[in-house]
């Protein structure tokens, strides 16, 4: 695989540790988002009073459960991304570090929502976040094409058309839905759950995969 | 393995990187129910004061031992799960998201029930929490079996019928300890504790497995 | 490597999955030590003040070296054992969660003994935190050597016998460090550092891997 | 692979476990920085007063920024110098862990310069710890240069003095850098900050991997 005479200048890094790295930060982004989640004072309470208080940690549970489909979702496109390659280069190390940043603070802006989730600025922080996680997906996507897939033809030209049109729409879909918090927070809000949701179906790089199969 | 034609209709996604995330997020929130043991303020106590206060700790370290082996229940039924398979399609990989999902999760009502184990709601939640992940478990275990083993006949319909026993009763099993906390909370505790200690001995699936080597 | 007879009595579970549930609970162990050190409060201090604020944390970065060595050995051991194997049954499975449970639990006594170095209680309970662990590895131990090493002759007897007592030794010298706690609470400490270091050593195992080479 | 004669002095140590250990640390102290950035109190305050609290986080934002930087570089290096051993003795196990105590150490210091970066202690001493980290990296460079790239004369010995070189220039930079502090302590914030940004560009032995490849 290696004796192609087009390899020599791409430096091999083996794809095992890259993608055992960058599958370690997804992991532990997607788990530690549930230390942001504090446990109410329960002390001197009745049944009831403590139900209440339970009740009051689901705006938690949401931003939860919502951060933690929105990093598996960029799992996922990562994975059928690096499906195709064999090697990897300096370029997409650094790339994909810079990816790893942004999904690494995800638990950030996801604490702070599940908490102030009626602040304009918190809502729109969340946003924000997401899309610039998005760029960042887009970045390594555009350089993933360029250099492995459009030189090795791994996928035709048509199909990688799609695929770039839907990886584009991924952050800008939450521009929008951030901007839309200056309208309405909770259009925002219902539209931060739907964006990760709508993504999670089959998306055009697997139905290639399906059809390659 | 990929020569046979109905495998055409199944996009593969490589079990290796499926079960790296997958292994990440059970061993980090396994791990990460520490971090909730806070330590207690032993400054300006004596010896036996002190030996006190980290008696107080135990129930925090019960709920520690019972959510570990909770949590390293469903990984060792992952594990033996996902052992016949070859392959992995888009549904099964967001099944997996949400009983991932649940298992981060777990970390919080173990804080929870550690701090508040005489609350009623809060045993109820401890309860539920785990029943939820088990039936996330059981969509996950019937997608995989009606998907891949009755179409591959990766194992014989009888065993299967026995293990899916086994996998339903796991979760209701839950069920009724939380429901029986509005008799005894004592109870639920004690059956919360047995539960898991129970399915740690060999299950139907390991008794295929040794019987097919 | 699965055509022999007695195999067929001990159910297989690949070894993959497991070293790699068990890798990511020790990485994590250990890299969650450093949560436990608190930034003290610097505001409003002069530099000098700040320095002497910042030199109370060594007691805090002792504890935390310390346990990171006392959990790496556990993990070199770790390796050395499995190293051997290529198969798992359900046995080794349960004890090998209960070790990690103990590994994982770690960073609990290591925040203690990192505040209160100084109390008794919180001393003898650092040590016998890490005999439990010494003798869950021990459970380990004998069950691997008595279940595959013996059956299949992997290391000659004489090498098992050694490196038992060495394994023995382990969780022994802890033992009997934390209970010179009770005459020297600082000859306590000295030991916790000196003991993993000593282990650090190459051990018997090592040297027969390196004599079978 | 193991035929050579001179194999049978270095005990083997599966690479795998060696490398899935490691980059468990490396990816999950890359994601604890983002616990160290406390999220401000933001009741009772209106839009303008919010932005303004969300703004003052932006030095942890910086801070960890940096340090995902500084341990992905270490871990980029970690990597291309693995990359080509096919076995570990237990030496390098031992610097290893030292180099991981390290790395595992740094959300500490980042912490630190996060909320005290005016506070001339601390930022001397998140540069000490780079510079630390820096020699430990160096220790296992010279140990593993020494031992297996010489003897086997993996990369010729040109390249291996220009990769020693910039290997050391490392943790000298950080140390110069943290000096300055003395001068301006602005000064050393931008050579922490540049320092890592400039060992992201393709190295000596990228360059020898691109060549030999």
């Amino acid at each position: 695989m290696l004796q192609s005479d087009n390899t020599k200048k791409f430096p091999l890094m083996s794809l095992n540790r890259f993608e055992a790295f960058s599958d370690g930060v997804f992991a532990i982004a997607v788990t530690l988002l549930v230390i942001e989640i504090k446990a109410p004072d329960l002390s001197h309470t009745t049944s009831s009073e403590a139900v209440a208080k339970l009740l009051q940690v689901l705006p938690h549970v949401l931003s939860y459960a919502t951060s933690f489909i929105v990093i598996g979702v960029v799992w996922i496109n990562h994975h059928a991304l690096f499906h195709f390659l064999k090697r990897v280069d300096r370029t997409t190390l650094v790339i994909n570090l810079l990816l790893l940043m942004c999904v690494a603070f995800i638990p950030y802006p996801t604490a702070l929502i599940g908490e102030y989730g009626s602040s304009l600025p918190v809502v729109v922080f969340y946003g924000l976040s997401l899309a610039v996680t998005g760029f960042a997906y887009n970045a390594l996507w555009f350089h993933v094409v360029s250099r492995y897939v459009k030189t090795d033809k791994l996928i035709p030209q048509k199909i990688v058309q799609k695929a770039t049109i839907w990886t584009i729409s991924y952050p800008i879909s939450y521009l929008v839905a951030a901007s839309l918090a200056f309208i309405s927070i909770n259009l925002s809000i219902v539209l931060y759950v739907l964006i990760p949701s709508f993504y999670l179906l089959p998306g055009i790089i697997d139905k290639q995969l399906m059809e390659q199969v």
